[in-house]
């Protein structure tokens, strides 16, 4: 399901007043995600040029008809198309000299420096190029109603996925039929596609954060990190479990705790107005408290939205987005990684509201439980 | 598997020459593809700085471990660590400072803007950045023996994945029931994941090169387009065919002939020495000639390896790279696509040899059949 174009256009109106907020003529759009954000547009190549007043969609004829259906349908929006043997850079400076542009930016943070040199050399000198960082970023970094419904929706569906694949977590298979098992059961769920390689890491692999399931057997003793996502109507979302496996070493059980109380410590800190830095902060104390706070070398979260890793970042630097606001929704994912031992992660997603957080994957692990 | 060290070693080694042989200290390698390329490390973030006498890894906590053992295994390669609080940027500054390296290559085909404006802040003034294009990509597109004994692998059992599901496509089931069907074959076949989002373009979404496949429901009288790939240790293999469902109309049978005779005629002017513009042209002056070039609207194939889309690019502009040379692989996959009734495509790869091109994807369909 796409977001609707009345949707849509209201984000577009958002850049467009961005746009002229920073004094330029036309924003280069580059990104694909972007292209997804504010125009619905899923393809694996494509530009937009916006402007004060609407925007140019520039394709191939790859994406021809769903561009065209989207230019229909959308206030202000029309289309070029790249033809074959014609570059996306050039026919680009085509439309910002009949759109008479001048400032025009380009997002630093997507385009290549080869990218960036070729439309110097095919635009013409009527056009200045200047950086830009984070314009459509920080649009997407709050979530409006239409994508929190659908991250909602997520959420609870990969809630329901970690309820089906978590008792089949056990000793004698391999990381990689769990792994498989768990792609099953988002198919099941209604998820497009997993949101990323799901990590089933057992035992001494635990102690990678972000290691690919393998061929290990899965044996008593060993805690089992985890962690997969899927996407719903283009939305990531994401969590982690750890599962202990038969009578785990005391250190094992120990670690589990701290990091449970360390993941309901940072949800109970985070709300509008709190700077991630600080929510980061409320996990890693609880890990430094336990002697554990060299072990967890990640940030405690990331964002989530039509990518998997988004803005804002929830970590010791994660304060370049200022203090988080209401409808921010990220993942909270501390963990301890021995090395040579194994380790552990709990993760869950959460959406900012003015009075906490509401949390999106179901109710935090019970652990006391097997499962953390 | 991974590749085995020797050959990562060989990789290497003509990596180094190539930073000499263009009168560099030091190629900053930032493409994550690269580093899979040259070191065997799958990491979703990560750099190295490829200098003549061997390389330094640069990777942070998460994949410490895994650029541990690389390192362990590899002839000249070292290890750095990029601390929490601490920037890539900023670390391999460092460790350009320690290498004394005044002249370093930057892969302008991969570098942001954004980053490469951080490189040069924090590096010091001794540093001469160096846009460079192409460097390593170039060594890719001649395929190792290794990397064509795993091609050919990933290439028969892609052929066994089409005789498995091709059957199934069948009137009454949906576009998604049949990629959900393709991914499971995949999966049985042993592919570490789909290559892509599977398409399944039916009736008129077949006019839509890169459909999605949705909640159509295929019909006699449909041509379906189905194109699909595989990832098998790390190389992506790719192909597509159209299955006429009952009685198709005169026009579709005709192009179903045409591209058909377009795939071989362009596997047949395929071999070493011969530019892939003429391979290109080959095809497309089959569908010329049948009055159907116009609706021939994309290249007729791009390389296959570590990535799904690499080079060489077998189109009008494809020449960029020079003549064919053997060990390269790539698809062959001319198509039309009629707005508003239907398409066509058919897509297997190839290997260049001297004599001609081996096909990796088995035999070609079988016009007569119900199946192109």
């Amino acid at each position: 399901m796409p977001p609707p174009p009345d949707v849509t256009d209201l984000r577009l109106d958002a850049a467009r007043k961005c746009v002229s907020a920073h004094g330029l003529d036309v924003l280069l759009v580059s990104s694909p995600v972007h292209l997804a954000y504010l125009f619905g547009l899923r393809a694996s190549a494509g530009l937009a040029l916006v402007h004060r007043e609407g925007a140019t969609l520039v394709v191939d004829a790859r994406y021809q008809d769903r561009a065209a259906g989207i230019a229909a349908a959308a206030a202000r929006v029309d289309l070029r198309q790249v033809r074959l043997g014609r570059s996306y850079e050039e026919t680009a400076a085509e439309a910002l000299t009949d759109l008479g542009a001048s400032r025009v930016g380009l997002e630093a943070d997507h385009v290549t420096v080869a990218r960036a040199a070729a439309l110097r050399r095919v635009s013409t000198g009527a056009v200045e190029w200047v950086d830009t960082s984070g314009l459509v970023e920080r649009l997407r970094m709050v979530k409006d109603p239409w994508e929190l419904g659908r991250l909602r929706e997520a959420g609870g569906r990969l809630a329901e996925v970690a309820a089906c694949i978590l008792p089949k977590v056990s000793s004698g298979c391999t990381e990689r039929q769990v792994a498989w098992e768990v792609e099953l059961a988002l198919h099941a769920a209604g998820f497009e596609k997993p949101a990323f390689d799901t990590i089933v890491a057992s035992g001494p692999h635990g102690a990678s954060p972000h290691h690919r399931a393998g061929d290990r057997v899965l044996a008593d003793g060993d805690l089992v990190v985890v962690d997969f996502g899927g996407v719903f109507d283009g939305y990531a979302v994401d969590m982690t479990r750890t599962v202990a496996l038969g009578a785990v070493s005391a250190d094992a059980r120990r670690w589990c705790r701290a990091v449970g109380e360390a993941q309901r410590a940072a949800v109970a800190a985070a709300r509008s107005g709190v700077l991630p830095s600080a929510v980061d902060g409320a996990a890693r104390g609880v890990l430094d408290e336990a002697g554990l706070g060299q072990w967890f070398v990640h940030s405690t979260g990331h964002g989530l939205g039509l990518e998997v890793h988004e803005r804002p970042t929830i970590g010791p630097r994660g304060d370049v987005d200022g203090p988080l606001a209401a409808g921010m929704v990220f993942t909270v994912e501390p963990g301890v990684y021995v090395p040579g031992a194994g380790g552990v992660r709990i993760e869950d997603d959460v959406v900012v509201t003015d009075a906490g957080v509401e949390r999106l994957t179901g109710a935090p692990p019970a652990i006391e439980a097997h499962e953390f």
